[in-house]
């Protein structure tokens, strides 16, 4: 980063981190619930709204299958949730990638990692645009700003990220047990209301679906079959992000294991509870949710107002049970966007966390482990960022759209990963001696294999019922990842093969000589300096090397040369077509030629401009030389830099230079060749200039 | 320019041509009368138009007085190519910047160089965007598209100058006579038609401009005087061009300077004398021409139709004299057609001389002294293209409005170089004797003093009359360009004089004693490479320095060096912020302290991959180094880069290596300190790994 830019880093990003910060305080039950929790509570925000947004392509009759549906998507979860709780007791340090990895093989590791990327990435874009809704809900102004607002919320992340803000775990706890005593005080007071019968009607109760053409003929038994399948599959995305307080054992206070089994139980429980009872509620208060309200109309069979704004569900039964606007559902809806914000700040912690972990094992570029400032894989939060606004933004932060494609990659990495567990077990229990602990096992390996069964019906449920809406474009997306991520691992694995020493080698072998040849451009200070750099290497033949790309110019250069009397013979390098590089490279390749076991030294004046705008008043030569050279085997460059002052005009290096004073005769370096003798007659020729060495 | 696009530029550019094949033949009268005249003669491809158009601001009546304002205009043009055929006589060489800094100083000079350079990008912009206009009038299906066709005109003539093409002068020496044989015929017949009274009406004889608001009261005096003053200011646009041959006498044959004043004053004369045929027969065919075809209306007081085109005077002209659609009239035409690219064509070539001119003295950067693979100044071609091209869409080729800015540039560059020959003569004058030569240089002075004096005038006209309308665009634009100029000359003169040998400097001083330093990131293959070099070039001191990121990592470095025996100390640089280069900067920074007459060397060892992608899955860790490492003074970086081979998976370097064989023991390089006897006790530490070197 240009140092002009520096001030604005530290105001962004803050003072760097010493690397000893980097340890946590472990997290006991009460926290690391919240904390671990806030993705996969969040999902009630939207997985209600999906369920009901499918079932409206039937009509108001399919609405009354809401709550079986829920219940059943809650069922799956909650086995998802108890397979997990089985994992953690074989991989404490945990996470898909690594058991997937472990007992399956590194392919099907990468392919886990690449879908748990993607899933990352769709974790932040879905919970920003389902913040944004939800905000929009409370203030009515951002309507219609609903990309903006989303927008605003993945730079935001991103910036506290890189900030390595957000590491405060009392903050998003509170928050998080706020939400959930708003949330079942809003299901409890609802139930209330509901048994004495004074529950209020959703503001969307007088709105009604037109049915899908498909659904036209009212619903046959195959064509609620297939409803009720499709808006399971949608309301799968309750289940996404379950998984997180098992990749965060490692983060939960001791006894880790028991911590976290906790944890994961309760955080089900709470899940599936307030799915259920939005579910419930929903379905006695008429909520009406759908993809795109035009395809609304009234109850009596009218046109939908212009003006009519459809909130998510979850706003639309605070308000209902609340009273609309009342202070309560504002704090409640408020709150839902906060938890949603932190489930996408979660995905924010583990993005960095797999991709440097995927670089480790050389399946991503390396940069992506690198600690930035304040101790984060800064490149990782970039990426991140960079993907879940182009998601964003492409899918105009509609999140119904994006949860169906959210859901595929998670189940995808579901399957996998319990896959790897069952195939765990098997392996344990060629160990495990009879009797009790062979039993645990077998009990584990039955569980994992439930939750594989189930885990891989609805990622086949989804794939089909999902598959012409974009699902094959998550699939091609996964192998594309997967393709490239060999490639990577493959080149750094030929690198190091080349760069690695071999038993045979010797470590310490010499070049046996060492041939120095200085690019002379001027005869100005930076080339003395670079003539005497390199006669103080005492090279075992030392030569000038001029490339004459204009004869007047080549001419004074050589009369100047001899005038100074500078003891280091000039070759002159043809140039018909006006390249600086080719003739010198030509004239590098007939020196290593005749001598092939010598290293070529080639000492580069450069001088080097205090402002930037006056680096484009000057040729970008060296560079390309530089560039040029060191692509040539056998060839060293060294550059000799000149450091401009920064006063302009004042005309002298203020900095004291390297040069001693005179050296004393007979003490100077050795094996230089004898000084210009040939020159004078070549600067008197009228023929070309060129000494001719590489045309011969 | 990456080798991938090798290909693409052989295509466009051609192979390379030799630096000999510079000079052209010098071109005769008969030659260089058409290739030098294309410029000002195709002015009268739109000067009459400007004429016209400003004159109908005062409705019709006005119109009648175009023949008088044609005949002052080409009276002004006459004088001035009087004016120049005196300055030829005193700089062959010519050129108004030429002329303006010999006599009147740098800044002068500066100056109207800058007003060239505008002037010439006028020129293409001008150029092309009537050729769109006059191809509409023979291709109706480009009406609309003049745009376009502007745009591609300058493409086509970048890629021909770039491509070195268009050095042909006898195809455009005949498209020029056959344009003049086909204009003065028209012009003939025209006259004859009217003698006849044959001559039919123009197409845009039975419409009628409406008068500006401003001139709505009719014409009173003052209103026609500054009506007509303004119609001369647009007009003078015809003097555009008229200097290119006075700038060309070097290319034109013996007795060169006798060529050159019959080529101007047969140029003055042609476009004279078709200017007033022009205007003649404008004003006998009834031709309108307005800026605005929106407000005509038909000389009833009707709607004009909405499918009504405007076409340029001289299209219509022919078409009213050769009949609508006949193949003369198209012929004439597409020549004026080809005449304007010519014309752009000429600034294409004057632009990168001018150019080159100024990056000779200092004023521009020295990029535009390159010399493409075709011999052409490409940066200066390609700078030209691009403003050309911001005009033309600027104003969406809208010819009318870009003469306007164009006239200022041209007549300020006029009336300076006029003033810098009234000056030259004045001092010319000091050393002639009396007699005939003194009234030679008298009556030159005179002419040159009436040019002044007129070219002034007219700029003093156009800047008055059109100062709200954009001028103080050109003029601001002009002052800008200079101011830029003068601080791109303060800068070179300041790096020159900073890096000159001063009179007093000894240029065979050597610096005292060479430290080397070893950057060493893994011990791999590069790395040891580098310690060979650092070793074979015998410093008088070498260490080797691992930049502590990662204490795992650099633990197991050390061990690996240990096991190898390397015979270099390594010194560890701790790193609390994960920084590579600070550390390494402060350690140099240090050695400088403790002995600032030593030189110090920076080896760094660094692979170089074979294809382009690879470099995004490697750091640019030892590019940034570098960068950071050449602003530090007394410092020598050296890069030791090691080619990785193409081959990927094969693993190893197949081309010879520098390396011999394991050196004979007590031959090895001399002042090298003892080797790695402190590194196993800091190995066990359980400390920090740093050395401390720059704590202390």
């Amino acid at each position: 980063m240009p140092r002009i830019l520096e001030p604005v880093r530290r105001l962004l990003v803050g003072r760097p981190y010493d690397t000893e910060r980097q340890r946590g305080r472990p997290l006991g039950r009460a926290v690391a619930l919240p904390v671990f929790s806030a993705n996969a509570l969040s999902s009630v925000a939207y997985a209600p709204d999906e369920i009901l947004l499918t079932l409206a392509l039937g009509g108001t009759a399919a609405l009354a299958m809401g709550p079986d549906i829920g219940l059943v998507v809650v069922a799956v979860m909650l086995l998802i949730v108890l397979s997990y709780r089985v994992s953690i007791s074989a991989y404490p340090r945990g996470g898909d990638y690594a058991i997937t990895r472990a007992n399956l093989g590194p392919w099907a590791g990468v392919t886990v990692g690449a879908a748990m990327m993607m899933d990352l990435v769709f974790t932040v874009a879905v919970s920003v645009a389902a913040m944004a809704h939800y905000l929009a809900a409370v203030f009515p102004a951002l309507t219609g700003a609903e990309l903006w607002v989303a927008v605003a919320g993945v730079v935001l992340l991103a910036l506290a990220n890189i900030r390595g803000a957000g590491r405060g775990r009392l903050l998003p706890a509170v928050l998080v047990y706020l939400f959930l005593a708003l949330l079942f005080g809003m299901l409890v007071s609802g139930l209330v209301q509901d048994l004495t019968g004074t529950l209020g009607a959703a503001r969307s109760a007088d709105v009604e679906p037109v049915p899908d053409p498909a659904f036209e003929q009212g619903l046959g038994g195959l064509a609620v079959a297939v409803l009720a399948v499709r808006a399971f599959s949608s309301g799968s995305a309750l289940a996404t992000g379950v998984e997180v307080p098992a990749a965060n054992v490692d983060a939960m206070a001791q006894p880790r294991i028991r911590t976290a089994r906790f944890v994961m139980l309760a955080m089900g429980l709470l899940a599936g509870a307030s799915t259920l009872g939005v579910m419930y509620l929903a379905d006695r208060t008429n909520v009406v949710f759908v993809l795109d309200p035009a395809t609304l109309r009234t109850t009596g069979g009218g046109e939908v107002p212009a003006d009519y704004v459809q909130n998510p569900v979850l706003a639309q039964l605070a308000n209902a049970v609340f009273g609309q606007g009342g202070l309560l559902s504002g704090a409640l809806v408020l709150l839902v966007a906060v938890l949603l914000l932190l489930a996408g700040h979660s995905a924010f912690k583990s993005f960095p966390e797999l991709t440097s972990r995927l670089a480790r094992d050389a399946y991503l570029p390396r940069q992506l482990l690198t600690r930035g400032d304040r101790l984060g894989y800064t490149n990782g939060i970039v990426l991140l960022t960079l993907a879940a606004l182009a998601l964003v933004v492409a899918f105009r932060a509609q999140t119904a759209l994006l949860v169906q494609l959210y859901v595929i990659g998670v189940f995808l990495s579901f399957t996998v990963s319990q896959l790897g567990m069952v195939r765990h077990w098997t392996r344990q229990l060629a160990h495990t001696p009879g009797g009790r602990p062979r039993q645990t096992v077998r009990l584990r390996r039955a569980v994992n294999l439930v939750g594989f069964a189930v885990t891989a019906l609805v990622a086949v449920v989804v794939l089909v019922t999902r598959f012409t809406y974009g699902a094959w474009v998550a699939l091609l997306a996964i192998a594309l990842m997967v393709s490239v991520m060999a490639r990577i691992r493959a080149h750094y694995d030929a690198v190091a093969a080349e760069l690695d020493l071999t038993p045979a080698e010797d470590a310490r072998a010499l070049p046996s000589r060492v041939h120095a040849l200085v690019l002379v451009m001027s005869v100005q200070r930076p080339t003395l300096r670079a003539l005497a750099y390199a006669r103080a290497s005492r090279p075992s033949s030392l030569e000038a090397v001029v490339v004459d790309l204009d004869k007047g110019a080549t001419r004074r250069l050589l009369a100047e040369w001899d005038r100074l009397q500078l003891p280091v013979p000039v070759t002159v390098l043809a140039s018909p077509y006006r390249e600086m590089a080719e003739p010198l490279i030509r004239h590098l390749r007939t020196l290593r030629r005749s001598s092939p076991r010598d290293l070529v030294v080639v000492y580069i004046p450069e001088y080097v401009v205090a402002r930037g705008w006056q680096s484009l008043l000057h040729n970008r030569t060296t560079q390309r030389i530089k560039e040029r050279l060191h692509r040539e085997p056998g060839v060293m460059v060294a550059s000799v830099p000149w450091q401009l002052s920064r006063r302009q005009g004042s005309g002298g290096d203020t900095r004291p230079l390297p040069e001693s004073g005179p050296i004393p005769p007979g003490t100077g370096p050795g094996p230089v060749e004898s000084p210009v003798k040939d020159i004078a007659s070549r600067v008197g020729e009228t023929g070309p200039l060129d000494a001719g060495a590489h045309d011969r």
